[in-house]
């Protein structure tokens, strides 16, 4: 059915790529959704784990085994390269970047923004779950992606897969979204949870670390920066905002005390943070803040490790959707969407 | 950009029919997403009220001045016609048919289900708000549209205007539902939510009528007829099933007590009408039930006229989609966002 295969080139190769690898070789036979669906990966680049390239495509299947074996690629694999990020993305015959890096707030989303710039610039389509680039540069490279008739979609980069920028572009077409809110980190939402039942801060966070959901360094989701970076891509995609997470206002949960959940509970109302975007003399505004949520409100309810969404329309009465315990495969899921949509638009051309 | 303009033929012209004109007419201009979007209506037919047709287009905004002035169409409307449904659906130069007439389960869904049939054998396109041509013929009527080249599209018959179908049509694109539960009748919920601060069941049903939200007779939403109705709908598109409302196991909240719900609120639960669709050895099975919901769980707060659908799949975790507060708007958005689904594809040609 497709005129052109996929060929993918993948940046990163973590917990999510590994996964979406596993999904598409090991897995796949046990989706049926799936079927017929064989993009080739023919570039896997890491920073620190080595890089593998094969233009005929790469056999995942092997590719997971030999990085478990050997905690990443090296010489002894036939496909090891020396070859960087930088030079994959401007020299590789794929079609479809696939940047799967992590937030990288400090250095503004780079360098994972200039291998998007530099493949949309080579009319190449970006599917991207790094956060970073699309928290800091949205509108340059949407512009630029409109301008080169490419896709850049990002639906893995708030609330793992779940359908949010998939929702709002087709299933809420005629509407203007006019306000989103929502729990959109599972760490903060994690540690509110445990805080709840009498845990303290650090037992929590421990324990989160220990399940491999909160990152070595959980700075950037306790302070807050991780709600910032996806309330700045919803507001910017959404509200064709222009906004960084550098620029709003943003709270972590670092302060908050056991004393403060139980004051909160003796009022019938829960601590959650929660990031909110919304339109303000013409303009995208957004902050992340900690809110006292009433124990009847729908977010209240979305503990331990859940998000949510809540999307107010011109149109319609406010939507709310919500994601109870997502894991690697959501997010994994959602590259995997965006990579369908990305391979229906080929069949069509 | 249309190669040619939607012509619409509106079978009713009830709450939704009339919202529906008035958002495309009086309040257009109010909503920014809708720039552009200009379909004609040629056909309004009624079964009580009278029947208007012009293949020009009739004027919205004196069409529903006339209807209020004189509760529905006369002689002197100039567009007035004596012309049956069934005719206008066989006759008019429709390209779009509108259905908008309400469930009828003791006629399973007739005869909405036969112009339904009728324009699809014709190569038009259909817009359904009306549940039962789909939760009786859902299957037979897919593959007729399939075979014919038509888009049947039905997003308001499920949780208003909330893109439930639309969902699952795109954003849910490569995963295989396996199980659909949820909060699907407003007028239950809102009467069960009111119980639970004491107010009687018939109290509760008249403060609902009042509110225009119940229909005058609510023996359908009270019995689990309409829950009944719309889980089959999901559960024939969602899990390719055969089911009819008549077939499936059935409850509804008439025999529900105050005590009842007394002794679940003293267990920490709550009293609710779920609809539930699942794979059963390899079919599509499905029940409406009255069940306890425990009250830290997602349906427990949804309140008043209230809906929400848990959506389980093979790929992600479950996904939880709620409307809070649907209203007229809701369904007519629901309506409105079909047509421009099928005003998109009739630019791709």
């Amino acid at each position: 059915m497709q005129k052109e295969p996929l060929n993918l080139l993948f940046i990163g190769f973590g917990n999510v790529g590994r996964k979406l690898a596993s999904i598409l070789s090991v897995e796949k036979a046990g989706y049926s959704g799936l079927t017929g669906f064989s993009p080739r990966v023919i570039g896997i680049i890491t920073r620190r784990h080595g890089a593998l390239v094969n233009y005929d495509g790469l056999k995942l299947r092997d590719v997971l085994a030999f990085y478990q074996n050997n905690a990443g690629f090296n010489h002894k694999h036939p496909d090891f390269t020396e070859m960087d990020a930088k030079t994959a993305v401007n020299k590789l015959p794929y079609n479809v970047l696939v940047e799967l890096s992590t937030l990288s707030i400090a250095d503004r989303g780079e360098p994972a923004r200039s291998y998007i710039q530099s493949a949309l610039e080579q009319g190449k389509h970006v599917v991207s779950a790094n956060k970073g680039p699309l928290a800091f540069s949205y509108l340059d490279l949407k512009l630029l992606a409109d301008r080169n008739d490419c896709m850049l979609l990002h639906e893995a980069t708030v609330m793992d897969g779940t359908p949010v920028f998939n929702l709002a572009r087709t299933a809420l077409y005629g509407c203007q979204i006019t306000r989103v809110s929502g729990i959109l980190t599972s760490t903060t939402n994690y540690i509110l949870t445990a805080m709840e039942g009498g845990v303290s801060f650090d037992q929590a966070l421990h324990q989160i670390q220990v399940m491999g959901i909160a990152e070595a360094d959980p700075t950037y989701d306790i302070d807050g920066w991780d709600s910032a970076a996806k309330i700045c891509i919803l507001a910017n995609a959404f509200l064709s905002g222009c906004l960084t997470p550098l620029q709003i206002p943003r709270q972590g949960i670092r302060e908050i005390s056991g004393r403060d959940i139980e004051t909160n509970s003796g009022q019938g109302k829960k601590l959650k943070l929660i990031g909110s975007a919304w339109m303000e003399n013409n303009r995208a505004a957004a902050r992340v803040a900690v809110e006292s949520i009433p124990i009847d409100h729908p977010f209240a309810n979305i503990r331990g490790t859940g998000s949510v969404l809540q999307i107010e329309t011109d149109l319609m009465s406010p939507l709310i959707i919500a994601h109870m315990s997502p894991g690697l495969n959501d997010t994994a899921f959602g590259v995997i969407n965006d990579l369908l949509t990305i391979s229906r638009e080929f069949q069509r051309d």
